[in-house]
């Protein structure tokens, strides 16, 4: 039964909405101290849990198929949520604001959260055998920015999303409500060595596109006239950009062009424009 | 003299770096209250000033020519604008990084303020004779916004802003740290009545693109594949986009072609993508 693999559920909770009244109450761990990010950070990935916050967003990560643990919900979302209760073995916690307050550590505007099982991450191999338009992303370790491109990346058709070994987390709360839940709808793989790993998106028959605000770089429209089959753009983290290593990995370097005096762009109006390019 | 005409500065202290450690002194009322929105809202436009902060936005304010009323510095800040003390008539005040908390009401991280005096702004017809590309926000009320557009719309190249009676001051602190100084950078004016204020950039001899995720609009590059001599791209808020009276004033929708199932860019990435469609 799903309700066995629902950890923290005791059995024939399933489906039915608890109230709960004290903070202490263990089946809330999930949700303790959602503002200490450094926390969060380790106990999220170890345990295999990510938090999504918002109707429409838990919406989103139950059709992108992820498992929900359990739900912790304000009284007066109880009825926009009853679907959504109704179909799930998970069990949901009814509290109060106040309550989930002193759980999680901060207001909960948005009245809903839930807890959902992470999937394991496929290989980079197995995206890059569909995708024709991928986005690498080089040490972004903002999880506003990470959210943020992965929105424009999903709005603007890219197939697909690889990751340096250290960037942050997409499934982290706030990059996933940046995203609005995009980060659920565009595939995403770790690259497990850098910039080495990138041998294997060129292999797969990608060109490598730097994006860089250097002036030796080629403007991005003109290097994309070619309709090249397979474009993988990368980028680099915002005030940073690329590392030498990763521009030197590079088949070639791609610019926006800037009008004079401007140093660039901020990292999500670079992405949104670097996507627009490559998929036109 | 240049002093006599920078408020706040007593007779003979121009130029001059004077030590502060009262925090209720008068000459640092143009810093009190910074994190208080509502107040700053107010006070700014109505005292003619705005706050600059950070070494990069203060020079770049300089730069595009905005006098300076006062300086408020962190000691180790004072050797870094040691040129900016020598050349500027104003008064700079030179505090300890807790004086400087308890005035403005956060923690300096930039540790370096300035107060600069507004200039009038220009007519929208003034920016009208000479620019090629324009930019026109309705109801941007949001100061990172309003700041993220103006970066993008320098960096690609836009010639000037117009704004709705009712949008966000671009020189708010926010807005203007946000931009890295674009506000500067990009001259702008406020169109009085709206949208009745449009007819003029018709009658100037603008295309009038509203930007809309509307099916019905047309893609943005087939738009402006004609090469109109002149075009003023139409942006709505964040979550609201254009009103209805906008859309209904405009010439042509363009949309951002999105692929299926994403509602849309955040206000951010499709300004920055609009800008480098019509630039083109």
């Amino acid at each position: 039964m799903a309700t066995a693999s629902s950890p923290g559920a005791p059995p024939g909770s399933a489906g039915r909405l608890i109230t709960v009244d004290d903070p202490d109450d263990p089946r809330l761990s999930d949700y303790t101290g959602l503002t200490d990010v450094e926390l969060r950070r380790r106990r999220e990935p170890a345990e295999g849990l990510f938090i999504a916050e918002g109707e429409k967003v838990i919406r989103r990560a139950r059709h992108a198929g992820y498992e929900m643990r359990s739900m912790l919900l304000s009284a007066k979302w109880v009825d926009v949520m009853r679907d959504v209760i109704d179909e799930v073995p998970a069990p949901v916690y009814a509290v109060s604001p106040e309550l989930a307050e002193r759980v999680t550590g901060y207001h909960v505007h948005r009245g809903a959260l839930a807890s959902m099982q992470r999937k394991p991450l496929p290989e980079p191999g197995e995206l890059l055998t569909t995708a024709r338009r991928v986005v690498i992303m080089e040490s972004v370790n903002d999880h506003t920015n990470i959210g943020a491109i992965f929105r424009s990346a999903a709005a603007l058709g890219m197939d697909a999303v690889l990751l340096s070994p250290d960037c942050a987390d997409p499934l982290y709360r706030r990059s996933v409500k940046v995203s609005m839940g995009a980060v659920f709808a565009v595939p995403y793989a770790r690259l497990d060595t850098w910039p080495r790993g990138l041998e294997s998106v060129r292999d797969a028959g990608f060109q490598l596109l730097a994006l860089t605000p250097d002036e030796k770089a080629v403007p991005i429209d003109e290097a994309t006239q070619g309709g090249s089959e397979r474009v993988a753009l990368m980028l680099g983290a915002e005030g940073e950009g690329l590392s030498t290593r990763a521009l030197m990995a590079a088949d070639e370097w791609v610019r926006i062009p800037m009008a004079h005096g401007v140093d660039s762009l901020n990292v999500g109006a670079a992405a949104a424009v670097g996507f627009y390019a490559v998929t036109r």
